[in-house]
């Protein structure tokens, strides 16, 4: 699978994990909430500045948000 | 320290236990040798297909790159 794919499958199965909507994610991490759809559709190649951010609204590592991928 | 800061200097350590130049570096993962030391200098907010591209240029995973930081 492509790399912007599988990282929208990772942070996907991670919020579903936290039980929260996408919605609700993109405004916890204040990010806009159609950029943050499109980025765990695998649409996007995302920068390390929204990497971290995302990785800071699930409260791990960039480490482990990268884990298995 | 800024994440892009410690971003570059974390690819720069992997680089000099690699024992290569910058210029070889990016010519190995086919980057653009001034936006590579850039990256270095902290100074890029890089994209996930280039983080890939030099986690590849050090056989390493991206779990791996980002460990520690």
């Amino acid at each position: 699978m492509m790399l912007k794919k599988q990282f929208g499958e990772r942070i996907k199965e991670l919020r579903k994990n936290k039980d929260i909507s996408q919605e609700k994610f993109a405004l916890l991490i204040n990010m806009d909430r159609t950029y943050y759809a499109s980025v765990e559709s695998g649409k996007r190649n995302i920068s390390l500045e929204n990497i971290k951010k995302i990785a800071n609204g699930f409260n791990i590592s960039l480490e482990e948000l990268f884990r298995g991928l």
